[in-house]
């Protein structure tokens, strides 16, 4: 039997100091939720350790007690992985913080898991460097949940994801042992547990000490905005490009409806008329950035854009962006509720499941705003609906699975880059055969067997999913019987 | 108590076919070892399946049996990984070589395991596309193997290694399930078990169907050869080349003794008097190539070349690459019996360490050509013995140890691309605390409860190591109590 939560508290106090532990209800509710709005009740217990040896020892209290722990950095997911445990110990990164090394000559960066995303580039500025993952979140999120959830943002198409970027870490496991995956290098010999637990969304222990790949500046930064008809013509543009072996840094696509929500919330100007624009851009040495951007330029006009502005410098260019990334937050503007959805299909099945988001939208009566990483096939749909109407938070959820089981039909995947949390662990036995199951709940049991880590996140539990093949037994519920929470 | 081999063989035949089965001593004995001069006795029985399903049936009986099994692909590996066990099953993957798709649209080739590297590039080179993992051994060596090593070649500076371009695996587990890893999409939700899977080392089953990354052929390549009067000089103008920014495809080294083996062996007409040979090959859009081109020529000089050599075409790109493609068997020419060495350093780290090795050498009387991808600090050190003088073995053993002392001194790796095998396992606690050491073996024996993978490659154990902390309990040590073959 475990202990309950309260227990620890004197000792978690010895650990983390008085000012590093938080038992009021009120403080603790502000803990109660991620970037997603699910509630599963308050934190047992918040703790805020300063240093490897407080993680190392709060979760080492928690094995021994059998005391359920959640791992939580700046709190922007959205695939609810952060959502609290009412019985257990919510730990908190936001003091680990520190930048650790700014190591140019072998071009990387030590941090703390608590430093935000974009200092790391604040850092590595001033040498001509920058770190590449770019989550839309990235002047908040923390680097140790891009570790969790494996983030990307919009320039993964030509940098790849935050796994790509990582070639050290510092763990501590779910059993207390602190231990080293990776280093400086590029390579390492045995199991290579770094890429394994860079996307284990807290499940595999917490991260301490990250060392990331620091990249040089690139020489030349050119960006395009291409205003279109349709959603078809765009999607033309974007194969015409890849195809012609033009590698941009990214390739971001809006619809009629997320560019009007765009336009409501930050009046970014784009072109009127347009059933989607295109944003394109090319980064590296001059030469070459210069040759693929007027290809590139070409093939937009050539798929059909009627308008192509080019960006003159930093402020143009941020303008540009200026719709795309805050598409997501504006979509509030034109529509009390939202789901924002997560999927991938391959790249050559874009346009196809387009028009069948199409469709599902207008059979349901549902809108959905297409925002996405179109390079990548990675698509966000934003689902919307009036939550004060009956039954529609019901409909838009179904309208929203379907979207995915397109993903899965074309043989794409159920989340390019949120991550499965809680959101969508019933949803890993569509893509996953219970053997393919079985193997993934084998390692994380190896890493913790007393199942504290993270408890029904990311694999499907039969509380939450019901009892099927490949589903795992339930160890540490999330929410106590009886409690009137719900999800 | 795990059944004798023999007793296996007439199931083994019902499922691989009579001319699936070896058992003939004889040629039991074709398998003895891989590239690298161990011995442990001939394999038990020797199947050579054809399809996933075989392999699951071989390997579900092996599980059943408690029989060890170790896999095998084209048998050039250089760490006795493929080191076969007598009393075990070895699984050679050579009649499992079909392509199974060339998907051009999605950048995609999926083969079978035994396909040799260099034919998915000769499967995708008609559309312009290629694989870009190049071991020197690529003629022959499986793409299974390179899975199992997660092996590099020359152009792994800027392309990466095996793992960079693997994006999905069909693989039996050491309990004879089929499981999916990844798929033909860049990201998957849940672990990331498919970077751990490659460079395993066969310890956690075999990659039965696997599906790589193709890119598009580069638009233009150039080679260029720059002589020096010494390492110091060639060592400056490496770091000259990485810190002006400047991204080779490669960048190999090699040192007088190498030159003088690469000459006597193949006549490759590397300048006279070189104390070094720097090879740097540019690849990409043909503008960008031929600004860095003549940027890394300049540095060169400025460095202190007193000759470079361009490739005009691929003819004299081909003579230039001949010296150092054949470095390792040149060496045969001019010493009876080497040790070949693979260590890793920070790049930063190189002049330092040449100089001790040169050192070492020096004290030692031992001779050691050295041949390395100086771009990322990947060392291959030759060191080279006469095997009929007393103890020179031992002597040459000893300087090849303290080599690799020396990479981890440096905060390098005992290393790059060959992986641990029997040769290094060993070495792993020089490099790894208990604690981590504790925390491959729990992530290994969730895969292989009953020990039967590959047992006593990767990780140490007490038969090979002696007892300490962090080296894992014998399960099936490859040669039996009592029998007199020697590692």
């Amino acid at each position: 039997m475990p202990l309950p939560v309260t227990a620890l508290i004197p000792r978690l106090r010895e650990i983390c100091g008085d000012d590093g532990v938080i038992t009021d209800p009120n403080r603790r509710r502000t803990y109660e939720s991620d970037g997603i709005t699910y509630h599963a009740g308050t934190p047992g217990v918040v703790v805020l350790p300063t240093s490897t040896e407080q993680v190392a020892a709060v979760v080492r209290l928690c094995s021994e007690s059998g005391v359920p722990f959640v791992p939580r950095g700046a709190g922007t997911g959205l695939s609810a992985g952060a959502l609290p445990h009412s019985q257990g110990v919510l730990i908190v990164t936001s003091r680990m913080r520190r930048i650790l090394e700014i190591d140019i000559a072998n071009e990387r960066a030590v941090v703390q898991p608590g430093v935000a995303n974009l200092e790391v580039t604040r850092a590595a500025a001033p040498h001509g460097y920058y770190y590449a993952p770019d989550p839309s979140s990235q002047q908040v999120c923390s680097v140790g949940g891009n570790i969790a959830e494996n983030s990307g943002g919009a320039h993964c198409l030509k940098y790849g994801f935050t796994v790509n970027h990582v070639t050290g870490l510092e763990v501590v496991t779910p059993q207390g042992e602190t231990v080293r995956l990776g280093g400086k290098s590029a390579d390492a010999p045995g199991y290579d547990l770094l890429g394994a637990f860079v996307g284990s969304e807290g499940t595999l222990g917490i991260a301490t000490e990250i060392t990331v790949r620091l990249l040089r500046a690139p020489q030349k930064v050119r960006t395009l905005l291409a205003a279109f008809e349709s959603m078809d013509a765009g999607g033309a543009a974007v194969s015409a490009i890849i195809s012609a072996g033009v590698l941009p840094a990214a390739v971001e696509m809006m619809d009629a409806l997320s560019i009007e929500a765009a336009e409501a919330a930050v009046a970014c100007d784009y072109p009127p008329g347009a059933g989607a624009v295109l944003i394109v851009e090319l980064d590296g040495p001059a030469a070459d950035v210069d040759a693929q951007f007027d290809h590139a330029t070409q093939l937009c006009r050539d798929a059909g854009a009627f308008e192509i502005r080019t960006a003159a410098d930093a402020d143009e260019r941020a303008r540009i962006w200026k719709g795309r990334k805050s598409a997501f937050a504006a979509v509030g503007r034109i529509s009390p509720a939202y789901i924002v959805q997560d999927g991938v299909v391959p790249r050559t099945a874009l346009p196809e499941v387009l028009r069948r988001i199409a469709e599902l939208s207008a059979e349901s009566g549902i809108r959905v705003a297409n925002v996405f990483h179109a390079g990548d096939g990675n698509l966000h749909p934003l689902v919307l609906f009036d939550d004060s109407a009956p039954e529609a938070s019901e409909k838009a959820a179904e309208v929203s699975g379907k979207i995915l089981d397109l993903c899965i039909e074309h043989g794409g995947s159920i989340t390019g880059e949120h991550g499965v949390g809680v959101d969508k662990a019933c949803q890993m036995p569509e893509m996953f055969s219970p053997a393919d199951l079985e193997t993934m709940d084998l390692f994380r049991s190896a890493f913790d067997p007393g199942g504290i880590a993270n408890p029904e996140k990311l694999l499907p539990t039969p509380r939450l999913c019901g009892e099927r093949p490949g589903v795992r037994k339930d160890v540490h519920p999330l929410v106590a019987e009886g409690t009137a929470e719900q999800f």
